[in-house]
């Protein structure tokens, strides 16, 4: 089997690479106003990928096109979203589609074939339990694809469910709960760095529970959305790596590439310096979490 | 504004339509051998919707697509998705979109624009809370659709997560938790049959569960998807329905659409047989809940 997805990505953070995962979530709106101006919504999108992958794949190893923003246009959109998906790879990025499904066995399947020849992981939900999910765990244990299941959400609304307290845990609720399946799920599947291709989304606009999560699930490697625009912030992030600096992937989508104004003409270098001091700060984090405290 | 959702659901169950909810998980194995043979996978697919729906809006309220069926082949299954959605609409059908969306605040108004344009409701995880149905929500409140979030699936792992218990909840649930949220989320909002257009889903594999789900949430419309191949029995459903034979949609998938193998010549008659007999089983349970028991 060639190298699994989170081996590559262990292999990869080793080498020097940033823990940064580009969030490619094309709102129209945002595009540069000089792109493609006369295409259709998903020529745009395509437009735009195809002229900020080079940057990203300088400076960063994993793209997650988030699937909401492509779906919105319909059958088009959704091959542009594939489109998107190819260009990434062809580049040499990982990519992890962002596509938070979540569904009973048979209809798992119909997703997981889909969605993992696209993208190299997928995030899904956990709420229907481990055999929504085995369709997706065969893909992961047979040719080395990765998922990361929402443990933690970096909305404010997360709190409504996932802080309930479950009886007889230990305090435990049931975000911490999620936590300690995504554990179980990931049994006997680590790779030789100790990580399993069962990965949990952890919100970066939760640090104070970020020790606990990442303790509870030493064999997941954190995705961490919602540093920037929602608020979180990368310095508080350095209990989700490990002391080689492994673990995490700390995720940037409005900060990177809606950096600029649609009319801003120099719109290319402004992302490009926003991947510069994306990856600057996360090589610092890397190296707060290796000294021992 | 037009009738809601749910509104016309309560109008057409008491104008004597059954409380049917037709699954169309278009697996390419199951169709029609004899259907548009050299077309590609989108265009069989169209073609059976074709093709079945005129019986289906004969004996049933309202189509369930579930896009994963679509979405797996890629753009143009998804314009499938559109194109059945659309077709099942003209022929007079409610549609809800068994899409299982959940995510983020901004991510969700993506998602809430394109399927709440194609579809009457869609289905949705729990898990994120309040804010990320809030997009939706606003289309319920404003145009009248509907949401059936995921409560109690019908899986058999369900069990795993759905079943924690809920500390000071009196022995509650994490899926009873999700239930009252469900109440929560629709309050304010019941139509003139008292009924709210944020329903639940409830798998009908659960029938010893069911009394008390409805009793927590009295307000929602409960989709109860998992009767026949999953091994549901719709005689087990009655405490699903108010005394006037409301507030239960039971959904078949395999058991209607996929009920014939496909050589069979007579396979739209056979549909036919399956929803008339659907229909009548439906009819039983409405009446044995209208019984004083």
């Amino acid at each position: 089997m060639a190298t699994s997805f989170v081996e590559r990505l262990g292999e990869l953070l080793l080498s020097g690479s940033p823990p940064a995962c580009i969030g490619f979530d094309p709102r129209l709106e945002a595009l540069p106003a000089g792109l493609a101006r006369s295409g259709d919504a998903p020529a745009r999108i395509v437009a735009f990928a195809r002229a900020v992958m080079p940057a990203i794949a300088r400076h960063a190893p994993v793209l997650k096109p988030n699937v909401a923003f492509f779906e919105c246009h319909g059958g088009p959109g959704f091959c542009a979203y594939e489109e998107v998906c190819r260009l990434a790879r062809a580049a040499g990025l990982l990519v992890v589609g962002d596509v938070k499904r979540g569904d009973v066995g048979s209809t798992a399947e119909a997703y997981a074939k889909f969605h993992l020849d696209v993208a190299d992981a997928v995030t899904l939900h956990p709420y229907l339990g481990a055999d929504s999910l085995e369709p997706f765990l065969a893909r992961c244990r047979g040719e080395g694809r990765g998922i990361f299941v929402l443990a933690r959400t970096s909305n404010a609304g997360a709190r409504e469910l996932q802080d309930l307290e479950i009886s007889g845990g230990g305090g435990r609720t049931v975000a911490e709960a999620v936590a300690v399946a995504i554990d179980r799920w990931g049994q006997g599947l680590a790779d030789r760095f100790g990580y399993s291709p069962v990965g949990a989304v952890v919100g970066a606009t939760w640090p104070r529970e970020l020790a606990r999560l990442r303790a509870l699930m030493p064999r997941a490697w954190l995705l961490l959305p919602g540093v920037g625009a929602q608020g979180g912030k990368v310095e508080d992030l350095a209990p989700a790596f490990d002391g080689r600096g492994l673990g995490a992937l700390v995720s940037q989508s409005r900060g990177v590439l809606q950096c600029f104004a649609p009319n801003d003409g120099d719109w290319l270098d402004r992302i490009e310096a926003a991947l510069v001091a994306f990856a600057q700060s996360l090589r610092s984090v890397q190296s707060a979490a290796r000294r021992p405290s």
